[in-house]
């Protein structure tokens, strides 16, 4: 009777291994503990490069990436450089909606939600005083980051409404933007 | 006498334009507000993609992009992926990454310090509870991360010690991530 149960998929996501995922950390909390990397070695200007390959997850060592992501930032003219790549301002935000996103559809798919189209579009703003410390009022960072999510689903309005909410509250990204994360820099 | 300034050049940024953009900014503050922007479609399970191309800042909106950047957030098999790309909380780390390195570049400029080379490596612990709601005192975001900076620059080790410094309080990002920044969700 069970034989489909190994292939059933919601939101593309493998339903057998998410119940067992969560089974195997609510058995083994400390399988929920990952470590994750990346090596940037500066070019020139504001050109930069990533290299994004080895982690700590479930345990052990992960070995699946026989090749390593590489990411390019850059600055556009305005900001010194030659539009290298994004910037990495936005590639921060690249960052938060893809973990909004992917939290959404995570927690949509354990509710049972199927969704059918999902998009946000996010802005957000920044005072470069900060940055060039010519007002230290001013914060370097964002001011304040706004998601507009668009979603087609088959569920209510309200049932979207509590997902988007637990979304944000539950979304790595966004809870590392929204509360102060200690971060260190050291000279190796 | 002064025929070389125009095209001087520290750590690969233009001096002139430097001090230009600087003095602009001290006279018209409203100069240094920008507004970046990203646009992301969800494809399947952990996988999405965003388009990041136009912003505003210096008091108008940027054309210098003709094509618009594009990266894909997916997740490694451990996660539910399939590795489409590197995910979420690994482009936060670049993001990271970038924007220390380019700040602490800029200054450096700005100070005289020649940099030679530059390299980070980055690590940050996530403990996954606080993604899948098993445990609400759990944070879903990064416990703390940390930058290992190596360094190469024609300056003593006090100056390179005060430069990182000052570039980890001025960095947008690194400031985004250290402060809580508020992130709101609306519905299209």
């Amino acid at each position: 009777m069970n034989t489909q149960d190994q292939t059933t998929r919601i939101n593309g996501l493998d339903q057998a291994q998410m119940v067992q995922t969560i089974d195997a950390i609510k058995e083994t909390p400390s399988l929920a503990r990952f470590q994750f990397r990346a090596r940037n070695t500066w070019i020139d200007g504001g050109e930069n490069r990533s290299t994004i390959q080895d982690f700590y997850g479930a345990g052990r060592e992960d070995d699946s990436r026989t090749t390593p992501f590489q990411f390019t930032n850059g600055e556009p003219p305005v900001l010194l450089g030659a539009n290298e790549g994004a910037n990495p301002v936005e590639f921060l935000l690249h960052a938060l909606a893809g973990c909004v996103t992917t939290t959404f559809i995570l927690h949509a798919a354990a509710r049972g939600i199927q969704i059918r189209e999902l998009a946000t579009e996010l802005d957000g703003d920044i005072d470069l005083q900060g940055l060039l410390g010519l007002d230290e009022t001013v914060s370097p960072g964002y001011e304040q980051i706004r998601i507009k999510m668009h979603v087609q689903a088959d569920c209510t309005d309200q049932e979207l409404d509590d997902l988007m909410a637990y979304s944000r509250e539950h979304s790595p990204v966004c809870n590392t933007v929204c509360r102060p994360v200690p971060v260190t820099v050291t000279r190796a």
